[in-house]
């Protein structure tokens, strides 16, 4: 049976009711077109791009755009960028057609960029709420620096950063994937949670983590985990390709995993 | 002579043109008040008013908020904050006026953050032009891992965060302060002046970096240094401090450095 870019994207919407103004959209193929093989990977780099062509693969789900910006066509600093460029005519010369699981996939609940990232620091079992844009989680207490060091080693990133009071014991712990680490999401969710820990992706530096910095001064002490945004959401794209694995066992699924975009120095 | 709050404000703003809906604004005291010793600093933390307090200071100059947010009375998850209330309460008590010095420091032609970064790296003398927002330099030719480790011990950091292609030799230099790293200002200055490398402060991360990294992978090499805001940012302050310093030869005026807000793990 023939299976259409269209049935995938709607598999992976699921039940999500219809997005206005999305940035999930299906470039480079029309919805009726057959997939012939999916890859799938957390950021569409040039690298990605090209080893999903050569892996044979018509259809590429991300989750975010290949275009340096959540929303590329409102960005008037990309109009004729000869990088943008450049990777356009390699899609569009490759057959390569992307499709963005971004919007919709973070609406599913559970959102599988939280569950993947949990499941991935072995904390699925610690969840005591799962909210709409973040989780809520009761663990054995034990250091920051300690909990930071396990989320390191079990996500086997080179590096993390912490502030706040590396020696606090920390037994409550909110996750924040993506951009979700500024101020508006995770300042109210230490308060309304009475959190000691936030694991996030990234967000300003002026915000959360001076937030942070001055609790742990005042003798009320938090800590705040940045572990990168790309770390914290590509280990939800691999549940997204064991979906697609399990759903069409006829097609070759690939997921291509992402190198750190940064090195220390 | 007596020299009030009014005083030091004008002088810091200087023939810069009155600037509507600004965040620069002086809290805890009147314009009028005579100032009896000055504290400058790039961020107000709780460890930094503290000080400021404790060295007698009665106004406080720092060019971030105290509270997390760039415009904290436009962030509703910040009313009734406690970590807010403590702090408010404590410059309060303590009688420590703080004025902001950012739209109009930025303002100001040359700006002083973009100075103090400069000398404090001594690439002043290799400026080429400088722009409302960025400088661009031509430099002796080095490996950008080299330039990055150059700026890392002139700057006293303990790291620096490098994307693109580190073997690269770099002479032409684009420097962006503060959360300028963003795609709508790095991008443009990449491709109008034909840049080799940024140094910023911070961006988000699937902007400039993930462009920096794709340009080098489609053949077209170029770097990013990110350095961090308070580290992009703070050399500029000791500038401001310098500035009234010799302007009031009659004041005490006291430079507060800040310590980087995250250890890498």
């Amino acid at each position: 049976m023939t299976i259409t870019m269209q049935d995938v994207i709607a598999e992976l919407r699921g039940t999500v009711p219809p997005i206005a103004d999305t940035a999930d959209t299906l470039d480079g193929a029309s919805p009726e077109t057959p997939v012939t093989s999916i890859a799938v990977a957390f950021m569409p780099t040039q690298a990605v791009i090209e080893q999903a062509a050569s892996m044979g693969a018509n259809l590429l789900v991300v989750h975010e755009s290949p275009y340096y910006s959540h929303r590329p066509e409102h960005a008037p600093h990309l109009a004729d960028d000869p990088v943008c460029r450049f990777k356009r005519d390699f899609l569009r010369q490759s057959g390569l057609a992307v499709y963005r699981h971004h919007d919709y996939c973070h609406r599913l609940q559970p959102d599988p960029i939280m569950t993947g990232l949990l499941q991935s620091l072995a904390w699925d079992t610690h969840v005591e709420a799962m909210l709409p844009t973040a989780a809520v989680l009761q663990v054995p207490a034990r250091r920051a620096a300690e909990l930071a060091a396990y989320v390191k080693a079990n996500l086997r990133l080179p590096y993390v950063r912490l502030t706040g009071d590396l020696d606090m014991r920390c037994e409550r712990i909110g996750v924040l994937v993506g951009y979700r680490g500024g101020g508006a999401n995770a300042i109210p969710l230490f308060r309304e949670h009475k959190l000691d820990l936030i694991v996030a992706g990234e967000g300003p530096e002026w915000e959360t983590p001076e937030y942070v910095r001055d609790a742990a001064s005042q003798g009320s002490p938090t800590s705040l985990l940045a572990i990168g945004h790309a770390e914290s959401e590509e280990p939800g794209m691999r549940v997204v390709a064991e979906q697609l694995r399990g759903r069409y066992p006829e097609l070759p699924v690939h997921f291509i995993p992402g190198q750190p975009v940064f090195q220390i120095i």
